[in-house]
């Protein structure tokens, strides 16, 4: 089982990340960080989560409130003001522990081999351990997120939310050196989720699987209301389904870096896929190289195309699996 | 007969650009600009072009050396130090008119009703008309450019050749309140003429289309040599086909504006292509709006796909047409 | 007498320095810039503060209404609404030449020998003549402008509004290879008129005099109601003030170019003046060198001390002199 | 005694800070950061100080090894390759202690009342405690700092060294809440050590004063190699100085921020003098406001005015008090 921490800002999806990584993954413990809500809401609904799937003993730590530089941005237009609304839950019993999520971290991937770092929330938390004992970046097996986007992004025409709310925690993470498999809303739009699935949710009779559809009962109907979308992607979920099985996605090696200082394009994940341009002309954006790299060496490999069926199949029989 | 202005910089494709315009559309007049080469060359060239083609009465106006802000970029790894190497042509007997090419745009626009102005080089002089006399953006019917991508660059991972050498340019057209038609790199791509094209041009047994083999035959070398694609993009000529018929390119609105402060992504043409997002998921660039916009209203209308075999049916037939 | 051509967007100073340069100058030419207010109107005052003179045969050339790349922004709460209130004044007779400012600056500066451009506005033209016609830079005697600062700016904390209004064209006019001459801020506020010189102004007895009497009056008015300053700063009068008798201003070479991309400093004039703080260490700005050059070379002179005593008696001799 | 914590990187002046507060203030701890010098050099360099002058209880923590975002720029051509080139010590017989600098700067400042930043090195370790617990910002009494400048920088034309290395962090130390009091080169620059200070140092008889002079003898010499300055400035024993005895500088509240996104002015700090213009026009920055605040309210106290004979005979007496 590969050995893994989280760190997110649950989040709708944030909670279908954990419910797959608990189940999967030798999940080492889950970090909070402010992003699709403050982080003091964002922890408790990952604590939460732990108590719906019967998985208290997972530690939970804190991390940053926001980025290093600019005021947070949250999401309550998608998340509700909970970061989380939905789901009817009671005040979670387990707590937070008290060692700071960047310490956690630290600490996690020198004690141990081979850690991998999945990231579904704003890059604070991850930045902020890389510049705290720079060793890390080498140790982990690799970073893998989802933010950011190959092609174009949701918060701007350029910019994916995650990335948008602290751009140089990203361009951090990127210049590392540290390997990153980036599942941008290029792939997790692959991800859609409507009633159909929904109900196939309900359905299951397991606790989770409620706490499923109640989940995506909400998340379908802010996004359609407030960005018109046929139904709810789950994003962060793709991310931890590439770890569990990398056959899921197609991916591709690439150069990212983030832009940082862009009127228009701020918070834009730059990737180069000029050697993705298909062969045929008409697809601008291929699953392999058709070409040698022009620019940069890749540093990262972005994400390109989810098999949603055996995804789904995946989410399914661990929804069903939590008792 | 559409009326229009041909701004250009030869440049091999923009040589195929004049061929088109001059054959099939009003032209009104051919401005160069500093681009693919200094002007003293694409002036030179243009003029080469006309006496090729027998059409030594339409007049060229020399425009602007370089941009306002930085110095001029050219691209010989591309077109040679002539910026049309290959044919061997002699020096032209026909000169260049004495009359500046801004100058030149904004009197043939005021005088003529309905003036479509082709751009296929850097924005340099069409900047400076509108800023000259901002009338003319209320005046032209459009503003048809090679230039930018919806989705990848080619000079950089961002942007294309002919907005990253003018970036303040390009700003100034898309801002200019005048509606945009682009034909990015993302669409002239699929304009790809290989040794089997080459080949046909020169069955043609014109002088017209043992030119066109020449040039596209130094073309296909070096942009083989220099950036290992599989061929030569006619960019320039797309614009101007898609002027003589519409029916040969499938666009759709959306808003562009152009990035000029970033680090990484100076000179890209920024495209709000939200609403452009397939109803398959994997398909990141749909031909039609599956979702209302989300952003700022459209000003331009972005071109997305090309009927090849239509375009090349339109070019052979221009080039038999020729003697 | 030297020959000048005075780019202006009148603007109660730039009256003053119509005024001076009339007089004392072979002022070849007005050439007019949307600045302080809209185009229509501070050409409109140049006319009038022409005929208050005595002098319409001086030509008057309208250029640009504002920037390339933003909005024009003018500044009623110093100037009023018509760009010079205050002076009641008839409509003028005199009218504007039909040659756009920008032609007439680049046929006089290569028709005659050693012309001296000098610019009280926003530099929209003189940069647009210079992109025209690059020859010019090397053939005009030298640039003197009012703009810009070398320490604090008025407009924001950095940047002076004449450059504020379009540092893309004082970047053109620094990096041009002219050598320019800057009477920025921190010089001009050395020219400070109150009621004092208000009341000199009057008791003249001409006409000049009155109506320098009735600018003032408004513009300290002004000046004391927007920006509580103890006085109206003849900024523009300096430049023109500089030609005439090089002994008023004490200036010094220094390296000056145009932040663009700031998003604290977009406008600021970046002098390097480390070669000019003062022996005595308490003096950040010394008026010689007292150190070499640390960084690129001089491209400029930047005013630095205004002989004040000597710049009123240069004015009050102007003013009486006109009949 | 003011409770202190000095977060430095020694630095040939920041022993001199050093000096002075372990004598004059309750120091609660030394903090090191990449600087001057690489961070295991300043922090070997810190601990060496302690010995000199008898002090090894005061606490070291090391800190960051540099920015958050771009790599560290060293000043080896002004401190030389250990950052402290010049005196000949042992290796030191204490060492860091294990937390980290930022643990310990949030720790102290939560369990003391009243603690006082000063920071004589780029602001990485100050800005990543104001993330990590933005509790301080309200908590400390005040954060001193010798970085930036009010008018001219020192290692760009607009940008001072400290800031200038980590402009992301200092953006957050401005921007935090806690009042910062700012002694910039503008200040620094009066504290010019010559041949005669050194002699001084060396007729003291001390160990401390041998020490002084040996880092001046050598910093002097780099000053003028690298600079031609005419001396050797102790930038960081001005903000020492300062809380020792407020009465050495004059200081004026001012706005200030720091420009991230300029070409040609990253790292400046962007201080709002408007209102400290002279009464004297001549005078570009005076001592005390003579205007009223013209943009956003002061977060800041810019030093002006240093009592250079003052600091000296501090100076002298402190050296001569180490034994
Ligand atoms: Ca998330
Ligand atoms: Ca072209
Ligand atoms: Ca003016
Ligand atoms: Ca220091």
């Amino acid at each position: 089982m590969r050995k893994v921490i989280l760190d997110c800002d649950p989040g709708h999806d944030d909670a279908f990340a954990i419910m797959l990584a608990a189940q999967h993954l030798d999940l080492l413990g889950i970090t909070t960080i402010g992003g699709n809500g403050i982080l003091e809401n964002v922890t408790t609904n990952a604590l939460k989560v732990l108590e719906v799937i019967g998985r208290p003993e997972i530690p939970v730590y804190k991390g940053h409130a926001g980025p290093l530089l600019k005021p947070l941005v949250t999401a309550p237009e998608f998340h509700g003001e909970s970061g989380m609304d939905g789901p009817v839950l009671p005040e979670p019993k387990i707590k937070a522990r008290a060692q700071h999520a960047v310490d956690f971290i630290i600490e996690a991937v020198m004690a141990e081999e081979d850690v991998t770092l999945i990231a579904t929330g704003p890059l604070t938390n991850i930045a902020a351990a890389l510049h705290r004992n720079p060793a890390i970046a080498k140790r982990v097996r690799e970073i893998v997120i989802m933010g950011g986007s190959v092609t174009f992004g949701n918060w701007t025409p350029a910019a994916e939310f995650n990335i948008y709310v602290d751009p140089e925690a990203a361009a951090k993470v990127f210049n590392s050196g540290a390997w990153v498999k980036m599942t941008g809303v290029n792939l997790t739009r692959q991800c859609l989720i409507t009633a159909k699935e929904m109900n196939e949710f309900r359905k299951l009779g397991t606790r989770a699987g409620q706490f499923a559809a109640d989940l995506v009962a909400y998340f379908i109907e802010a996004c359609e209301k407030t960005a018109q979308l046929p139904g709810a992607n789950l994003h962060d979920a793709c991310a931890v389904a590439w770890v569990i099985d990398p056959g899921l996605i197609t991916a591709a090696p690439t150069h990212i870096d983030v832009e940082l200082t862009g009127e228009l394009t701020r918070g834009m994940t730059v990737c180069d896929y000029r050697h993705l341009r298909g062969a045929d002309p008409k697809t601008d954006l291929y699953r392999t190289p058709t070409m040698p790299f022009r620019g940069k060496a890749p540093n990262a490999e972005a994400a390109l195309e989810l098999d949603f069926p055996g995804f789904m199949d995946l989410l399914y029989r661990t929804l069903r699996a939590y008792r």
